[in-house]
């Protein structure tokens, strides 16, 4: 399904040594960790507007949109970060199995 | 790279049928789309705190953990409208090849 | 203390018939509720993000303006819904006195 | 109006020493800045949620009930960070008079 999420993670990383006017991901970057954490909370309220007009108008157009936003910048978060989304995909997978009740009673804190 | 989201998309339609007891996720639908986005806000600001605090420790394990919270319950969002991830990674892998610049000016709105 | 969101509530009430290109709040107005709650989404994530680089470097001067931001917008929000600044200073009346956990717990929904 | 963010704020700082399970705010503030950021990224996700609804059904007293909430916790946040709500409402006043985008384009960064 996804090596979307690999070809993008490389696509980021290339990018980190970039020009900061060479694209909207390099000047990112270059803005630092709190301007691309302020575009996660951004796109995060956006997506849960759509996602209201969404179920009022049936059309889920705008909430495929948003949400693609989102996980685009919480991509480039962990590229900024030095980490890969593998290692999201590896935590999701790790709590497969489990029903999420028992997983929420799992975690450390919550 | 992400079997991951597949499985967890189908792990996520068939719980839609399960009793709200029987799991965390059958709980989250039953509580309906407001709780579900609620989640989502929730997990996108403790994905900006524990991101903020990683920049400052280094240590990067809260950021994997809470970015994995914060896609799940997107990945509830989409089910409960009856969407399917790979519609996200499509408009994902639709914006790729384009850089960023010139994507955000094609938008209809940003 | 605060004749201050009085004032600024009628200044928010006397905007709602100007034209769009007059001042920012008419413009807020103009373009519709979902942008109003977009910006009090994103004025919260800039507060949050402020706070966290507050407790490290001692300097508030950025929560202070952030916070401003954030109750500004949410003053348009109500103004926009019809609704004055008062009634949410009464609800904040009516739980004094109350500790906060008794509080909590009389809530219809927590 | 608001003799009550002065006697809410002297609320907050007499309950500083209070014992973490004396009350709500006492348990907030043992628990730390991060969880009380939380709180105020939730209830500002809660507020968008209850005005998205509020603009269908007609019925604003759940945005009244969580803008409280929303000013609660910011001034739960100014206290943990030593700041009075009076350096809030100082920066609205400094503001007032200005229309909005004259305001906006004279910011530091925005």
């Amino acid at each position: 399904m996804s090596d979307t999420l690999t070809r993008l993670a490389q696509v980021l990383e290339e990018r980190k040594d970039a020009a900061a006017d060479s694209s909207y991901v390099a000047s990112l970057y270059h803005k630092g960790l709190n301007k691309i954490l302020e575009k996660v909370g951004e796109e995060s309220v956006e997506t849960i507007i759509a996602a209201k007009d969404a179920a009022i108008s049936g059309d889920c157009s705008d909430v495929i949109y948003e949400t693609a936003d989102l996980w685009f910048h919480t991509l480039v978060m962990l590229a900024q970060l030095g980490q890969h989304p593998q290692a999201v995909l590896d935590e999701l997978d790790r709590r497969f199995g489990l029903s999420g009740h028992t997983e929420k009673a799992s975690r450390p804190s919550a």
